[in-house]
């Protein structure tokens, strides 16, 4: 098959898409002519002559001669003005936002399939490791069970600096907005919504669901305590933020939490801004990726191999999602006997509180261990999923959930 | 992309062949329908009715209703005939057979650029790991700068019962033996060409070049001695067989050498019948892969995902190969300033012998120490690797070499 010449036009000009424009200029497989760059900020000095940029979107999406849109900005809304219309005019796209794919992947999956165009978005999920194009391609037969892994970077580097370099919370996480890994508002990374958004788009790939992220419960690291850090260490343990989806049968259970790791998974071993999936299935066992998490060439590097495979017109089949689909107009009854998420999981929590009469000791399924102190009160028990969700005092900011 | 229906002969009804059908039948995506199963011996018990198997290659082989072969048998030149002949009949075959292939990608490719069909050999390589369609499909741009890791499942248990459960070596091995991981002659596996026949596939797929094994040096861990585990535990390191390959400007350096470990490279943490394999590129850094290396449901896994790739016409587009091809047909000048095998490698390296008077120092380029006992002796000294392969010294089984 021969490689098609592309014409792209770029949506963001920070350090993705500068580092991509060098790697292009670097690559002699590639034919990728950059057209046009679109800009917000016409002062900003370049170091590209003026010719390549634009603060008008449309002298991009409806330029006849641009076969990619790339689209590498921050802001959500506009991402996804510019990937469907992009979508709509016919054009192949290339998007690293996950949070603007996670919230619209049912649309954009649609515009796909109505405009048959390709959309692909490797560098939203865990940058650098190619996830869903392994679940696409290689992992496209029904015998999944599992994906789970740590998918943000910057919370990973928090918490190797706590654990390993005896860091602050604080101090870890300021380290980590200086080096760039983590955005000058962390919400999104330390509270764990960041690596649902990816649990979201890799739902999609690896069982076919359509899950809307706030379906999703997640639990972050911003409350972990010099308390929590130091139960982790007397067990020999640390902390990492895991998403985590699992098939049982018919039903999937998906969420983000922090686990006390002990060498009991391979995560143990991934430090500072690398993230690692681990695949599950019944054939080949556990696989495990690794790979750089955050920064701007891992995040560059799966924006490259998008456009790369785009030159030879690869697009996301969502195998797995046409079978569901086809399983549900089979049965003619929606969701009926197939797959679909459940909150119905028991987990072994640990529950670290002020004061334990905030906690109803009647919410968990068996208590197994109870400490009190004048300072700190901590419960572990076996809990289910769809009542912590319930639960008031999971909100409760002096409470800590993580699980063992 | 609607799949296609496929008809398939499979050679071979071992664990993998076994395990093949077994998945086969449970999985609902993949419409696979096993037509007949070529058997050596007829007279062998076997689970299931006996119009599925024949002894007669030639059932399947001109069968016009079977579309894809599978070939999973032993023996190098049956596989190879099996092989090449579906190819030639225009039948899209699955392998496994890691020395059949590496000592014929020469031919193998040319049919199939002839014939137009597919051959795919993901189980081939480091079992369940998705290397080659990785190779191929990921880094497909030209900026990818080195392969390497732990190939072979059988001697990476080995090592592991060594430094981690104090066994020797004759009992590691034995005990891998028991548990199907090595074979009943190791030979391959312990003197490292095993492995290395999987980087001279994997050669291919990163950098588009044909090399011989026989061009290849490899250096087992048959000869090592209760002396170099104690230097190695004394060091707080212990001891894997890695495969390494290497792009250096036009040079391409490759070897298959055990190395000390001690936590400078991520395959320290690879343990039992684990493969991994890194993959360094200038732009996504490096990415980690592990998975089993060993075992009939890894290799078999990896048979199941090239046979459902052939269900949607995939194959393998070799586009560094047809690149460098094209390079070398417009230089005029076959190899000439384009890629290609070098020897010209500093190593820095533990030379282990009972007399140092058999290893010439004047081979070394620096001596960086020197040990003698009655007992043992070693050099420790960066030597060329090139001068490794033309010398006389290597051969002596009272010689042992590791990289440090």
């Amino acid at each position: 098959m021969q490689r098609k010449n592309l014409t792209i036009g770029v949506f963001g000009f920070g350090c993705v898409g500068q580092g991509l424009y060098d790697v292009l200029s670097r690559t002699q497989g590639l034919k990728v002519h950059i057209k046009k760059i679109g800009i917000k900020d016409a002062t900003k000095t370049r170091n590209l002559p003026a010719h390549y940029f634009t603060t008008n979107r449309d002298e991009i999406l409806f330029d006849p001669e641009i076969d990619v849109v790339v689209e590498l900005i921050n802001d959500e809304h506009a991402a996804f003005e510019i990937v469907s219309t992009a979508l709509r005019n016919g054009k192949a796209v290339v998007s690293a936002s996950k949070k603007m794919i996670a919230n619209n992947l049912n649309t954009l999956y649609a515009l796909q399939q109505q405009y048959q165009v390709p959309l692909l978005y490797e560098g939203a999920c865990c940058a650098s490791i190619p996830i869903i194009r392994n679940l696409e391609e290689y992992y496209d037969n029904d015998l999944l069970n599992s994906v789970e892994g740590i998918f943000n970077g910057s919370t990973n580097y928090i918490l190797t600096k706590i654990f390993n370099e005896n860091k602050s919370f604080i101090q870890a996480l300021s380290e980590a907005q200086e080096l760039g890994f983590a955005e000058t508002d962390p919400t999104m990374d330390i509270e764990g919504f960041d690596p649902k958004f990816k649990l979201c788009i890799l739902l999609l790939h690896a069982f076919g669901l359509f899950i809307q992220p706030e379906h999703i419960f997640n639990f972050g690291i911003n409350r972990i305590n010099d308390f929590d850090i130091n139960y982790a260490k007397e067990k020999h343990s640390s902390i990492k933020l895991l998403a985590k989806c699992r098939k049982v049968d018919n039903a999937v259970y998906a969420y983000v939490l922090p686990h006390f790791v002990n060498g009991n998974t391979q995560l143990t071993n991934i430090h500072n801004e690398y993230n690692g999936v681990i695949v599950e299935s019944a054939f080949a066992d556990k696989q495990f990726f690794v790979g750089k998490g955050a920064g701007s060439t891992p995040t560059g590097s799966a924006v490259l191999s998008d456009i790369s495979a785009l030159s030879y017109d690869y697009r996301y089949e969502y195998r797995k999602t046409s079978q569901l689909l086809a399983k549900q107009a089979q049965n003619d009854l929606k969701f009926a006997d197939t797959l679909a998420l459940d909150n119905n999981l028991h987990l072994k929590v640990y529950v670290r509180c002020k004061n334990q009469a905030i906690v109803p000791l009647t919410d968990f399924i068996e208590i197994i261990e109870k400490y009190e102190s004048t300072e700190q009160q901590y419960i572990i028990g076996i809990i289910n999923l769809a009542t912590i969700i319930a639960s008031e005092w999971v909100k409760n900011e002096d409470i800590n959930l993580i699980v063992l």
